[in-house]
């Protein structure tokens, strides 16, 4: 039964719809569902049901989710009304995106498809083609998808819609962004935080997110909570999420479509109510935003029983509800009816091509979904302006002697970015409360944190127009950055090192996206998600073994090559000059680790730039090799604390055994270690043998896990030389210096390696050897005395 | 201002808390305070305050978080009140666990912490020493953590308390589970979803989870959403999660105590009508179980003001309030000034003990907090009673012939462990809707899904006292399974493989909880953790690329050795094998990737038993080795899909290269590859090279990411000549054969791989290495063209 209850707004008396307004709807909605069961079904062949169907039409492996096609379908039909009849620019996010034959049926019922793939032409030759891509081998996949025009968003892996929708309407007033959320993915932790993403949204410079809850009742195997609760505890739900619910509820098309097409309108009523009394009238109070909660069967339409089972309306419509069509006759007859229950000769003409009444409620060019350029991001994209990076860098009149804070210095670089798109409000920073803590709180000098909540007298930098994101969700972090630079904007999110894993399976999602897209001609590059690690591993000084955990890298790095890099600047120059590129790059993750503790400054911006262009290289100043032959010993680091040890151990090796010719290299692109085959970024033998040698040992000093160097560098000729250390889990809250101890990445330790590995060297080394030992062993009477690091650690700096 | 609405239930009249007995809680209180302050400033001399404070008594380096710690000492004091006069069964979980310095007082003042560590008693030097010990190196972690007693819950990541509570609740019908949920955590997406826990909660055979949000108001820099939602918007939010609020809101601390023992009582009588009700009366009506809603100032008793700044009631007071105590003569009158606040001299007596007052509310024994056995639930662990794998087990007269679905076996085995458990009910299955398409649906036989929300008629297995847990957050799953696992209970999490990188960053902390944990003797062994992995990679026929990834292996490899286990069963009875171990282990993670479709059966149970305790070896029947000479070549593989392809490469060498001198190896235990200093089941060099020789080149199907494989065997003598072949992101909708030919995983390729690198083969060779490059081009035009596979590779079986 339809149930739609008074709502505020003023509805443009759309649940008077004539009955021709219903029928024209009713057959664009038919007309989706036929090529939705088309696609999961048939073979190109008899796409008309112009003969009877035989088993050859039927594809020899049934794959597809029919169970949310047709609720899908039916928001894509009253989403072209409200577009069509207010001219509305709108994009929209289908959560349930395992439904991908619906919204690929809309697509190229309202030509969108056509247009992106010509070959998938409106008529009966390209509706066979449609049909048999789906699902197929080397056709196109199951899910709404990259390659799905019109879409942002990929169906596979639940939980991220809403933050999507939010992402994508941030700093876009015009835009609504219609939401389809699903039952099933409303269970998850992601979307369950996303929902408040409503106290972040600035009615004045944001366009409007508009969330439809559709309860079609079941997961794969399951009822889902939402749709069993009381009608009134889930009111209670959305109120208490700041929204009005609009319910539209039935399984009779004609009344869900009146229903429908009045919930609509009212939700867009009263939308642009609060925009209106936002922008003209100033109303700063924060608005409780409609939503919609469509509640219709699972696989509504199909087969109400199959088998003798109840399949229509029950979890058994989540994928294919006619199992063995091609050998099993009943079936076979079974799914004709089903198809033909859509009266197809009524909604396409002999050549295939949609019928009038079935396109009356499309909208026209770049205001059909599959064609909104907001969800080809790349397309509206513009530079981001990046000052120079001259005035915001550190003078090092000689390196190792001077302090500072890298992510601080950044942020004097994001603060002038920020201000420069200040007009523009295409660049926005997000992080889980982590801004200030992570040094980056210059931008507070140009704008505010988003907040559209209570704020107090004692509050500060709060505002309703901020471009700073601070939600302590890692997930809604993500997903509003990725919904923000999918439709052609920038950012960045700054995150504590350990809790980046918190989003392991979005950046997988995300990368596969990228992958996915840029073998895609039409969709256009986008902003790179830009990652900036810190509070990381090595300076968790007072947090411990929780917030300790470097292993975001590895996790990127199994990924495709074509999208992903990793940096570790040592210092604040290289950091500002990685940033710099990252900014201007397109279609990758860059992921940058960098701390945000005092730290030396190595490099001026000139060499900084340079070595930055390089990613990996000889540190030739810190070394003792006279030029005239190899090394003895190559002292390699990535990552700043691993740079202050292997300096502080060179600076040691120089003045105790000063005849060790000793080479320092530093890796800033961890991409640099891989084999050229392996990465776009990757050194040829040629060129990494030249900066390691090809077998004089390597002790190698890195910020993650040790492993990960030899797995990235295990093809190279003096990778059997190579001796690695790094964080092996030996955390706790402790001071700096007795972190690296624990992990034997400390500079004595460090030499003491390189006394080990170099053959023939004198007995004076025996005994520096010792002294080294001995200073370890002072350590650990001191720390424990004392609670800080031996004064010689904490006054050291460079002498070379 | 004090504020409690009229709530239902029986309140016991507490409102009316005497004068004394609001001074003996607020002594606690104050005390409980008193203890936090001195952890986070001072060092072990002077911690009676017996003489003014000078620079000397306070740490060098000020760590830790005071803002939330007064909300937990108010909760702890009251939670004591109400277990002693209700001689309550009852653990806490501590949400808000940077306020470690809060539960580490109580534990002291009620002795379990002096009991648990007697070298930090409960007089003026255990005092000092509790002092001192404080995030000071080698000492205690500044967070709540695994060496905090009463702790199952590190304070370090935020989420996953409420979680955490329902699994410790979930049977455990006489236990009371207090979760304090800080309102920064609330953002999070994991906490968020865990509210509607309650659906999932069972009154009769399970406890009652009572939480506690505390609203401060703040997290690092920021407002907290919930804390500046109107009340009656954070009104509907708690009751749309399924809980009736109860305010308790002030900062007068003896009304505050009133209100909070009102609250707590009512609470508490509300429980135990809905246990009664449901338990006695047979109702099944779901509860709208009590939650209290306790607003209090950040840092309250702390510095009102710093340096002319509001500190207390601001986020200011988020960690420590006074910063520069040592140096600045200020900051140190304003710290004592702060620390006399709270009266020392009427708290303890001249030795330090605290005085009776003080102690007045804090109950006895096992039921402390910091004691009660459930927190440390090795105590209670019973050995879960595993029947015989000979019922569960498939023949295998012939190997590679018939097919099994490994989980489908498995699930045999499961439903008898769930029906052999089902008095003690001590043994859960989670998984987000996942157990049925997992192939684990046996189970239903004996037990149901639990599910306390309405049911329809056509739902199948759903029951209030199921002990099968679905619900479609993998996090919330995983947090279950943490709370219930460590309150000494069994359990398995069956999950799809790609999806498990959701809880990535849940795995990591209780992988680090683990290695803590076997480092203290006081804590005994619990369960392990224990996850199905299905549903994988090389089976996501119609699901495509973004169900594709099997990084958790990398993911979980990285942490300690002691901990991870890692098993890649390649058949129906290796998997029962595997899975029998994994069940009875204590204090691991065990990762299980198993399959779901059919596969061809290998090894009878003797032999699966046999080969999963090496946890690698030679399959020799299935080699052409004739045992006189070292292999030309070794194929080895790890997964199921690997084993398959290799197993028909082997059979395709010997049919056509029938004097190649093969070696099959199998790895099942992937731990097995690292050295044995690496990792206690790493291979020694002598059994590795045993295996796979020294120098012949070896073949290696992995089902993951190849480069792992080369990251653990990178020192064996034979590693130069390894040729691993895996998963290298080459993924879509498509066959599951046409999934190894893209990744070059198939039997073909491998064929072409042998013939590539052993030296000096026939021209016979040749030619049979062009067939097989054939056939792989055949291979595209037959899917391009039919969307299946080959026949010879659909019919394939092993003819050796």
């Amino acid at each position: 039964m339809p149930d739609v209850p008074v709502h505020p707004g003023d509805p443009t008396g759309s649940q008077h719809l004539t009955d021709d307004e219903v029928a024209a709807l009713d057959a664009h909605w038919r007309a989706a569902n036929y090529l939705a069961v088309g696609q999961i079904y048939l073979l190109d062949d008899n796409p008309l049901l112009t003969e009877p169907l035989r088993p050859e039409h039927i594809k020899p492996r049934l794959l597809g989710h029919w169970g949310t096609s047709p609720g899908l379908n039916l928001v894509h039909t009253h989403l072209n009304r409200v577009i069509k009849a207010r001219d509305l620019d709108t994009v929209c996010i289908w959560g349930p995106g395992h439904g991908g034959p619906a919204v690929l049926a809309n697509s190229w019922l309202e030509g969108s498809y056509s247009q992106t793939y010509p070959a998938v032409g409106r008529d009966a030759q390209g509706m066979g083609r449609l049909f048999r891509q789906f699902s197929f081998p080397g056709g196109v996949p199951s899910h709404v998808a990259p390659e799905t025009p019109g879409s942002i968003h990929e169906g596979g892996e639940l939980g991220y819609s809403l933050a999507h929708a939010y992402g994508a309407a941030f700093d876009n007033p015009s835009l609504i962004v219609a939401c389809v959320v699903g039952d099933g993915e409303a269970e998850t932790g992601p979307l369950a935080a996303s929902w408040h993403s409503n106290k972040f949204l600035d009615p004045v410079h944001d366009g409007a997110v508009l969330p439809i809850l559709h309860l079609n009742g079941y997961k794969i195997a399951n009822p889902t909570v939402l749709s069993r609760l009381p009608r009134a505890e889930l009111d209670d739900l959305m109120r208490g999420y700041g929204h009005e619910p609009i319910h539209v509820t039935g399984s009779d098309p004609a009344a869900v479509h009146r229903a429908m097409a009045h919930a609509m309108d009212s939700a867009l009523d009263h939308i642009a109510i609060i925009q209106r009394t936002a922008r003209e009238e100033g109303v700063t109070e924060r608005a409780r935003w409609p939503m919609i909660v469509l509640r219709t069967p699972k696989g509504w339409t199909g087969p109400a029983e199959v088998d003798g089972v109840p399949v229509e309306g029950t979890w058994r419509a989540h994928q294919v509800p006619l199992a063995h069509v091609r050998e099993n006759p009943a079936h076979l007859r079974q799914l004709e009816q089903w198809m033909r229950s859509y009266r197809p000769e009524d909604l396409f003409d002999a050549e295939g091509r949609p019928r009038p009444l079935v396109l009356d409620c499309v909208p026209e060019g770049d205001r059909r979904l599959g064609a909104n350029p907001h969800a080809n991001g790349g397309l509206l994209l513009r530079d981001l302006p990046i000052p120079g990076l001259e005035r915001h860098a550190v003078p090092v009149d000689k390196p190792g002697t001077a302090l500072h804070e890298p992510t601080r210095v950044l942020g004097g670089l994001l603060e002038r970015v920020m201000a420069e798109t200040g007009d523009r409000r295409d660049f926005r920073l997000v992080g889980p409360d982590e801004t200030a803590s992570n040094r980056l709180q210059a931008v507070f000098d140009v704008t505010d944190k988003a907040w559209q909540a209570e704020t107090l007298s004692t509050d500060e930098h709060l505002g309703r127009h901020g471009r700073v994101m601070e939600i302590l969700s890692e997930h809604v972090c993500q997903g509003w950055l990725e919904g923000y630079l999918l439709t052609g904007r920038h950012g960045l999110f700054s995150c504590y090192e350990a809790f980046v894993h918190i989003v392991d399976s979005m950046v997988n999602q995300h990368i596969k996206w990228l992958k996915v897209s840029r073998a895609l001609p039409w969709r256009r590059p986008v902003a790179s998600l830009n990652y900036l690690l810190t509070s990381h591993v090595w300076r968790q000084d007072h947090n411990g073994f929780s917030h300790q955990d470097p292993g975001f890298v590895d996790h990127v790095l199994n990924k495709s090559p074509e999208v992903v890099r990793v940096y570790l600047p040592p210092d604040a120059n290289t950091l500002l000059s990685v940033a710099d590129h990252a900014l201007r790059s397109r279609d990758y993750v860059n992921v940058v680790v960098a701390g945000k503790q005092p730290c030396f400054d190595w490099l001026d911006l000139e060499q900084a730039r340079a070595h930055c262009a390089r990613g990996a290289g000889i540190w030739d100043w810190a070394g003792t090799e006279d030029g005239t032959r190899e090394p003895d010993v190559v002292l390699a680091a990535a990552g700043d604390v691993p740079t202050l040890e292997v300096m502080a151990a060179a600076d040691l090796l120089r003045r105790h055994l000063p005849d060790l010719a000793v080479r320092v290299v530093n890796v800033v692109d961890m991409t640099r270690l891989m084999p050229s085959e392996d990465h776009p970024h990757g050194m040829s033998d040629l060129e990494f043998d030249a900066v390691f040698t090809r077998d004089k040992p390597v002790i190698f000093a890195y910020h993650g896990y040790p492993w990960l160097i030899h797995r990235l560098a295990y093809r190279r000729a003096v990778h059997p030389q190579m001796h690695v250390r790094g964080y092996k889990e030996m955390g706790t809250t402790t001071t700096p210096f007795d972190m690296v101890v624990r992990n034997d990445l400390d500079r004595y330790r460090l030499v003491m390696d390189v006394i080990d590995r170099v053959p023939g060297l004198s007995g004076r080394a025996a005994s520096v050897r010792q002294a080294m030992e001995d200073t370890r062993t002072r350590h650990h009477a001191w720390i424990r005395e004392h609670g800080t690091d031996l004064p010689e650690v904490a006054d050291w700096s460079w002498t070379g």
